[in-house]
């Protein structure tokens, strides 16, 4: 957009948006040609995934696309913003090797953080400070990509921007392996690491199966408080594969002794137990079951306690009582980072969902986030769609108890459906010298 | 080989293994036709491999096409053959595609013992029953597959052989993915076990990377006593990775105040700090480190402890100095049996020590371990050969003094040069509905 800036004379020659040109009478003192950028922000945030930087390709080359003049990236979130810690996105991405290496790097390529921004109330200077920033970069929209405490972050800045009239678009794009995010059918991220866990589960399966012996192996799996990745699990049961004995959401209480019994029974008749459990399950009186033992507590800034130890703590339950070998997995980190296993599907909707809040604040939308519609199940489709962010944030979806067994010992064949379609085919990693290449920002 | 075996007349004919046809005069009372067949059997023992199936597919495939008549298939090793627990292999694997699924799919399709043959001296009864099933059998020639333990039953049987006068032939198979088993340059199993260990210290490096405060990571990796695994989180450092910062291994004593100092000057200048360590490091009094903390026993029946707990005891002794986040992150069995990322050099390796087993004890070898010979590492060249498994059963090959560094918290160059050929390239497995398809024998 170029504005033919006029003062100290009698007129001012806009170009609009959609080309024509509006000319008011005022006075002309002089006249000089101001280039008004149309530069744009993107942000990545909270707990890294395997898909979180197909989110940023998407953002980046669509806006290119549409005609941005600058595509800035803030490092570590709104937490590096606040720092003026931004970088120009071209000089990060420069081939087309280096959009496709991003796509299928792993983990926040600009870096994230777990910063939370401050009620408005109270709090205007953080809020005048950001749109000072956003002011001296000249950027007409800002766009995050994240799960329910960024799109908190959209939510905020969306309010503040209301109130004091700003014209800067805030877009959420959604992003989590928890799958957590309500209205959205499913969130980018989900899918490759419910691809990692179903695919993991099936090989751990596998290596049980080998002796002649009695073994229980408990698989510890991510989610506090929403049991869609645990329950990916269900789905390593297939034409080769018998599948886990258990899995235990946190949706529904845990009872210790009840897990015990039924372990016990299933050792009378199978040799290699197999059981899938949420990182967040808590007994009745709700305490995680990880508490149960001694642990070290570590707190995030969001309040959020570093859970582990579950599974651990189970397996050896089961070995004192059974007198069998057990082992304990927790798939940890590998299964929000494993870009050497990764759902195209969910690669690709990854991108889409990072096009589409382009598309959208081109368009003069704020306030939103992107969400996934899903038209069919069998075949597979799926459409983007936009969604007021305030219905959205620090909301989160958990599994509908209907979907979980009666007797809270399984999922549902609806919930298997539900995942099976993103899990789909793959997008391999670009492999230098027998391993995934990467493209790190700070080695560009 | 057919004989004419002639009884109460005056003459034998036997057609000999070349052809010709001799001639012994007898006294003649009936003739009859005896096929004597030449049937051989394979077993797989000690813990599973991403490509301990490849080696299976090689001495099948590579019996039949030199005209083994049965190819027999131990389930659960010498433990489920003592029970005649034994499959014909041509009922298992049927077609072309079944062989390829195989050579593809992790852990031990026959299953896999820990059991450990007695001293023969004493023990003539079991050796007895052994030879007794390979008569009724009709074996000529005995693959196993595995490690220093199967070694241990090659030798074992080998000489039992000598003693009886019997004419079976008995071979060794090497896999392990600890890479201990002397003589042989490398053990197939160990190339992919590496490149996972390489690829997911990697996409763990990178996903430390995305916070903007202080973390320590500690990755707990296989290998009790030799360190060869542990070493390979080296090759994480490459032209997009800063690599791991300590790697420690169980060939020196490990130092936990020292390495408390060291973590906590790296994290004077480096936010993401990584550490690889063996679950088998010990304390200078000859401690395992895990045993420096609360742990459950299990000893399994080659009287090796299970090993666990080692990085989480590490990782909380760092929160607790240095009042930092950490991670423990163990690799676990995953290591193992990760199909869905092998190396194709130690996938088509591991299928030549098979053929190349079959093809010596057709020639008459017994007695014998294929061994991989190392030509040259640049380029990669490796051949087979034969070796006296008396020379390699019950002996671990730990990491020379000299590939460590001098400080013993790193490896050096060295071992990152004889590591790097044995990760090369991938065989992904078969993609089915999104998931890696494995071939299971109770399913065929």
């Amino acid at each position: 957009m170029t504005i033919v800036e006029a003062c100290g004379g009698c007129m001012v020659i806009t170009e609009a948006c959609d080309g024509r040109m509006v000319i008011y009478a005022v006075t002309i003192y002089s006249i000089r040609e101001v280039h008004m950028a149309n530069n744009i922000i993107v942000g990545q945030s909270g707990g890294p995934t395997a898909v979180i930087n197909s989110s940023l390709a998407g953002v980046f080359e669509t806006a290119k696309e549409l005609g941005a003049d600058k595509v800035y990236g803030m490092r570590h979130g709104i937490h590096g913003f606040l720092e003026k810690n931004i970088v120009d996105m071209e000089e990060k991405i420069r081939t087309d090797l280096d959009l496709e290496l991003l796509k299928r790097t792993p983990s926040a390529f600009l870096g994230s953080c777990r910063y939370k921004l401050p009620e408005i109330e109270g709090n205007e200077d953080v809020y005048n400070k950001i749109f000072d920033i956003l002011k001296e970069y000249e950027i007409t929209a800002f766009f995050y990509i994240g799960g329910n405490d960024s799109m908190d972050t959209i939510k905020k800045l969306t309010d503040y921007s209301v109130k004091i009239n700003s014209p800067i678009r805030f877009m959420g794009v959604p992003k989590t392996i928890d799958n957590d995010l309500a209205v959205t059918d499913h969130t980018p991220g989900f899918g490759s690491a419910a691809k990692y866990i179903a695919s993991a589960t099936k090989e751990l399966i596998r290596d049980g199966l080998v002796y002649d012996f009695k073994q229980v192996t408990v698989i510890e799996i991510m989610g506090r408080n929403a049991g869609w990745l645990t329950g990916a699990a269900a789905l390593a049961k297939c034409e080769d594969c018998e599948g886990a004995d258990l899995i235990y959401l946190p949706e529904l209480p845990f009872h210790v002794d009840d897990f015990l019994a039924r372990v016990g029974k299933l050792l009378e008749t199978k040799k290699n137990v197999v059981v899938a459990v949420s990182e967040g399950i808590k007994t009745p009186d709700d305490k995680y079951v990880f508490e149960l033992t001694d642990h070290t507590e570590y707190v995030d800034s969001f309040g959020h306690k570093q859970l582990s130890g579950t599974a651990k703590y189970l397996a050896d339950l089961v070995s004192e009582k059974y007198g069998c070998k057990s082992r304990a997995i927790e798939l940890s980190t590998l299964q929000r980072c494993a870009g050497h296993l990764t759902s195209r599907v969910d690669i690709t909707e990854a991108y889409q969902v990072g096009g589409s809040a382009v598309k959208a604040a081109f368009d003069g939308d704020t306030g939103k986030m992107v969400i996934l519609k899903r038209v069919s199940s069998e075949p597979y489709i799926c459409t983007t769609d936009l969604y007021d962010v305030h219905m959205i944030a620090n909301i989160e979806k958990k599994v509908p108890l209907e979907w979980i067994t009666e007797d809270g010992t399984n999922v549902s064949q609806q919930l298997v459906n539900y995942i099976k379609p993103l899990i789909q085919a793959e997008l391999t990693p670009i492999m230098i010298k027998g391993q995934p290449r990467h493209i790190v920002i700070d080695m560009v």
